[in-house]
Order: C-alpha cells, then sequence, then structure tokens
C-alpha cells in the first residue's frame, strides 16, 4: 500500500469514498461542466496568452482590478513562480501545513525554517511568531485557514503578521485556497494595497470541485513583483479549458455563500458524530476536520473503500493524525457509519467487516 | 493593431483564416476529441500526480522506456524546468528561432549568447558553429526542425554537435516539435542513450492540432538531469484533460505518417505557389514556410481576414520576412488567391478588395 505525500491517490488504491480530498462537496457546477465541454472546440487554437477575458471576469468576481492579478496552473505553480522570482535567501513556513510550500520553497537554494505550532495550542501560530519574522526572511508562506488543522486566523492576527512583514521586507504567500469555505468575509483581499509584499493565493480547484483542471490565482498591489513572478511562468500557462471555466466559475453568483453554510452544518456534524465516537478533533473551520485517533484508521477504512489523509507525514505531526473531508450528508453518515464498526471491532476484538483485499 | 511576440494572436485579431500558427491541418483526431469530452467528469478528481497512465501510453506510441520521459504543461513549461533546474552560466541560442528558448533561458540569471545564421544560409548553421561550443557553456538549445525557416538537420551533422557537447559537457535541448512533420526517421528519439546531456523535448499542440491542451513532453536517458528537472516542475503539473488527450494520441497508429505525407504535398503546392507570384521562398521540412516579402504582406492579409506571421520581430531577421502554415488545399488555395490579388493590387495601383476596418 503506497500512502504518498498528497491526499487524494485514488490512482493506486481501490476507492469508493475519498474523504482525503477537501473540495466543494457541492460539486462542480452545470454551468462549468458545459464550459469545459464547449471548450474542447476552442482547443484548436492556442489559448489567450494573456488569458484577458478570464482576467476580466475574476477582477468582477472579486472586485480586484484586473491588472493585480496573475493566473498559475493550479496554485501550485504560482508558489513555485514566486520562489524563483524572489529567489528567498531565507524562508519561513510554519507546520504543520500544506507539502507544496515545502516543495516550492525547496526548488531554489535558499535556506527553509519551520516554525512548529503545537498540538496542546490547537496548532495555532503562537505570540512569539512575530519575533521570527526577521529582516534576513525573504519569504513567508502562511495560509488561512491552514490546512490540516483547519485553523482560521483572526484579521487582527493576521494584520499583526503583515505590518511585521510590510516593515521588514518579507514577501508574504496567503494562501487563501480554503477561505470561501468560511465566508468571504474573512479574506484580505480587500487589504492588498496596504501590504505591496502580500500575494494572495487562490484557486478555483476546492471551490468549485474541479481540481482536474489546474487553475489558480495570485492577487498583488505591487506591479515590480507582479512582474518579477509573471516573468516565471510558461507562455500559455492556462489552458483553454482552464480560461474557459475560470470564466464559468467567476459567473456563479451565490454558490461561495451556499457553500459556506452547507460546509459549516455538515462540518458540525461529523465533529458531533467523531466527539460522541471519542476522537480528539480540532477546531477547524474550513471543509474538512482533523482528528486525532490511536487506531490505524487509515488502513481500516481503506479496506472498507474509504481514503481519508493520514497526516503522518506532515511535518509537524505524528502518527495518529488524519484529516477527514467534509462531504454530502449521506457520505458523511457512511463514514461515521464506518469509523464506529471499527471501534466496536477493535474494542470487541471481534471483525465486523469480511476483509477485502 | 498589435503584433505580438507569437503567432495565432485570434483574440486581438479579427481573424477567418489563421495561417500564424503551425499545426497538423487534418486538425485534432476524434479520438482525441472524444477523450477529452470524457475528461470532463475526470477533472472532479486531482489529476493523476505521477501520469502513470500517460507514461505507459507515450513509452509504448514512441519506444522509449516510460521512465525516461517527464511531462510539461506544454514544451514551454520544460524549457522553463531546464532552465531551472540546469541554471547554465552561458546558454547558446541559433538565431533566428522560437523565441521561446530565449524567454527560458532569461528566467534565470546566465549569459545568452545568439549565434546568427544567415540569409544566404538558408538560416543553416555554419561548420563554425562547432566552435562556439566551448567548455564554459552550460546550455545548448536547438530545434530540429527549425523554426521560422523549417530546415531540417541531417543525422550526421545533428550527431556531430552532439559529440562535441557531450565531449564539452553542455546540456543539449534538442526540440524536435515539428519533427513528425518531416517523418519519424528523422528523430533522434532512438539515440537518447548515446547522448546523456541530450533533452529532446516533443510536444502534441503541433502534430495532434490541440495547441489549447498544453502537453509536451521530454525524453532523456540520464536520471540524475531528469530529476533536476523533474524538481523544478509543480506538483500536479499535467491536468485531467493532458493527460487524457495524452493518452487517446498515443493510440492514433499511423496519423503520424498521413500527415508527413499530407503536409509534404501541401507544402510543395504552396511554395510551387508562392515562387510563381515571384517570392523567395526558404526551402523547409516543416508545416510551414518562411517567405520574404517587400510589401507588407502581414497587413494587406489581415485586412482580408487571413493572418500570417510577421517575423520581423524574431531576433536575426527584419521587416520582410513572413511564415506561413501549411493548411489543407482549400485554404492553400485562398491564401495564395489572396496574395495574388494583393500582388496585382500593388504592382497596378489598383484596389481589388473594398478595404474593411
Amino acid at each position: 500500500m503506497w500512502n504518498g505525500t498528497h491526499g487524494g491517490d485514488i490512482y493506486r488504491n481501490r476507492v469508493e469514498l475519498d474523504f482525503s480530498v477537501n473540495v466543494n462537496p457541492l460539486g462542480m457546477p452545470e454551468a462549468v461542466e458545459a464550459a469545459l465541454h464547449e471548450a474542447v472546440e476552442d482547443c484548436r487554437n492556442y489559448p489567450d496568452i494573456r488569458a484577458e477575458k478570464l482576467k476580466q471576469a475574476v477582477g468582477r468576481m472579486q472586485q480586484v482590478s484586473p491588472e493585480k492579478l496573475l493566473f498559475g496552473n493550479g496554485a501550485s505553480e504560482l508558489f513555485m513562480a514566486i520562489v524563483h522570482g524572489i529567489k528567498p535567501k531565507k524562508t519561513i513556513i510554519p507546520v504543520p501545513s500544506f507539502y507544496g510550500y515545502e516543495y516550492a520553497a525547496g526548488a531554489s537554494e535558499g535556506e527553509i525554517i519551520y516554525y512548529e505550532t503545537k498540538e496542546e495550542d490547537d496548532f495555532c501560530l503562537r505570540e512569539d511568531f512575530l519575533s521570527v519574522l526577521t529582516k534576513d526572511v525573504g519569504l513567508l508562506f502562511l495560509a488561512n485557514p491552514n490546512n490540516p488543522a483547519g485553523n482560521l486566523m483572526s484579521r487582527e492576527e493576521l494584520r499583526r503578521i503583515l505590518c511585521r512583514c510590510r516593515e521588514n521586507g518579507i514577501g508574504v504567500v496567503l494562501d487563501e485556497c480554503f477561505i470561501e469555505f468560511c465566508g468571504r468575509e474573512c479574506s484580505m483581499l480587500g487589504e492588498i494595497d496596504e501590504f505591496p509584499d502580500l500575494m494572495l493565493v487562490r484557486a478555483f480547484t476546492k471551490s468549485f470541485s474541479i481540481p482536474g483542471v489546474r487553475l489558480g490565482y495570485l492577487a498583488c498591489s505591487h506591479p515590480p513583483l507582479l512582474r518579477k513572478i509573471s516573468r516565471q511562468l510558461p507562455e500559455w500557462n492556462i489552458s483553454a479549458f482552464a480560461q474557459a471555466a475560470g470564466c464559468a466559475c467567476a459567473g456563479q453568483t451565490g454558490l461561495i455563500e451556499k457553500t459556506a453554510a452547507y460546509v459549516r452544518k455538515e462540518r458540525q456534524y461529523l465533529e458531533e458524530g467523531l466527539r460522541r465516537l471519542g476522537f480528539r478533533v480540532f477546531p477547524g473551520s474550513a471543509c474538512f476536520l482533523l482528528l486525532y485517533c490511536e487506531w490505524p484508521l487509515y488502513d481500516r477504512l481503506l479496506e472498507r473503500g474509504i481514503l481519508i489523509r493520514d497526516c503522518e507525514n506532515f511535518r509537524g505531526l505524528e502518527k495518529g493524525f488524519y484529516r477527514i473531508a467534509v462531504k454530502r450528508r449521506k457520505e458523511n453518515e457512511v463514514l461515521l457509519k464506518a469509523i464506529g464498526e471499527i471501534k466496536w471491532e477493535i474494542e470487541s476484538g471481534w471483525s465486523v467487516c469480511s476483509r477485502r483485499k
């Protein structure tokens, strides 16, 4: 059994229900699906090298002027371009967090400093975090809410960090890939003009449930910084499919609000169910939950065709941490029932489920 | 009127016939179109981060072992990753050639040396080219056939260059994006094991007429070099669409041969037609032709809704060079007729076509 760096390895596991990937449980909007089918025709041509329509559409959607936006073949491409553009001598990454920051930072030669958050703080940053943001730091990767704990920083806390970085000339990647599940009001998108070193990254993957398309974007108010990053992106990096899907996503008014409400309700349902089963569940605000469990939960669920994220390989975590996506009620019920059965099996020494290979 | 760095700007021109982009005139194969429609369903999941099926399929198609292949979001992404992976202190680029080499090389800090080929040599490399391949050179970009002149190097000439590079430890990017229009037998793919510094780049864009999809690949026999380049590629860089299209393309046996024969015939037809009209046409082997013309051919054709590639902005070329794609017979006829009319207008001082804005 292979348990890779990321969740979602449905290609090398027999999976009926995938709780390892954190996308919108409401699924891909119909208009986006239709736009993708239409784009098959468009791909006889080169995609627009300037992605003008997409820029305009996302600018309108997010009320950001289009020239402050830059698009990537997924947020992952933007992280890489940021590192190549800035070439930081020293990069700070709080952990546990998304492996992609470490991967991107490691593509350049600078030093990486990992700031460890603690289980007893629910993996939140401590007050002493500001003291590591010194003048010799070139880049900081920050996610709000963070993954895998799902903890959301307050606007005040974030602004304190951003002010400190502005004082010390530190570039800040603020990954808001999951912010739309918490509610738009939590975003810093409206404040990018105040912080020229802020590179706010968003993706369509999670909010619109299209991880196979690859489309992320970056908002930044400082033209020289944007140019530096843009210069590190390959030409025609945004496929005809990504451009079409992005335009269709931008037209989905109301979906974000509906999703945030749905996810809040289902997250609560899952959280209560898991707590009732006796697990420690961390207080998350996104479309997933981190929990601690002493049994081999990953293997036992996979035997039942359910894939979750074993977080043992997250830097700063250890054996026993698992991340579970918030899905639709029916799927969440199946998961809770399966975990309940496993608990009974383990505690009673019996096997309810006949093992499949 | 905007005349950008590349051809194909159908987004900012009113274009009925696009002769500026060099793709397979036979169009996108039906099986590829069907695979792209099916992929809309797949893009609810992350694409396979290891692109295993694609690797196997292309390996079989090209008779290269899959572990020697690396896939990119278009050849452009691979050029960039090569430069970031090798960080050459000095890069050699023969010109005129595809702007993408210069763009990629310029993303890193090394020096770029342009080797100018001459009009009187039909833009072929001269014997003295070997003498610029010295030990201090880190990387060489080479295309066979080259773009925009379309000239094809012989196997002997190429091997002389590759041997010299091997002696002097120079990495060689050999761009074979257009080789399939010349015939498979012209490729160096079967010889990559002899040259560990050789990075042979191919794309699906041209051969299968899917520029909007973004899919290129690299073949290299030297695992440490492959790893260096791979480390510079973002995770999940190959979309669900690209993986599906690539697998479908790999199954198109016979199409490459059919295309090469068709293109040869049509190129000859266009070449003769253009010569008959009095132009200097360079002897090309690919799916396009370079010609020289003293009138403002680009503007006059665009007035008629026909877009060609004005090559004035190619490094090493000047005003008066134009590149024309080889398309289907009917389209080629339209082009020749339009050029004939323009010639008559200019020479007689009359206007046949009522100008549109």
